[in-house]
């Protein structure tokens, strides 16, 4: 899995509005109704993480979810986290599909 | 909830060894065999939250899970953040009771 350029980066970002690029990571935070609802998208992205075999950095606060992703193998980010970025969208914002 | 003095914390913190106080939190840093087990625990630790109905700040990378509690509405450590403490210690670590 090949490292992407930042230029290569931002332009897939394009299709990722929730998410931003610093740090050699792509970085999104998502506000739910609260703990219950937060953790649950959770529950469903830590079942995504372990099928694509790929882990984010990631925190929580009441009803506020943080993720990073990268590749830590890679040195930055690659397309694993792009895939898996979009699964999270896929659970977090289903109505924007 | 009253907020404890710094003195009270240092005190009670003598039965939980795996927590420290500074940043006027309590906190602790926990280390799974894999990704699965942490978020197996957090999920445990997650009901727990709700039942308590207090929520911790809490950063989980692969297979270590990082906690951080106090109580917004005192402005520091409680004994909610014990209470929490002890139910989150006899999850994780529950040969050690």
């Amino acid at each position: 899995m090949k490292k992407l350029s930042a230029d290569d980066i931002e332009k897939k970002l394009l299709r990722f509005p929730d998410w931003e690029y610093y740090d050699n990571a792509i970085h999104a935070e998502f506000e739910f109704d609260n703990f219950k609802d937060c953790f649950s998208a959770m529950s469903r992205i830590a079942f995504e993480c372990e099928a694509l075999n790929h882990h984010p950095e990631w925190s929580n606060v009441y009803n506020v979810l943080t993720i990073s992703l990268s590749t830590h193998d890679a040195g930055g980010v690659t397309n694993k986290d792009f895939k898996l970025a979009e699964a999270i969208e896929n659970i977090v914002e289903p109505d924007e599909e």
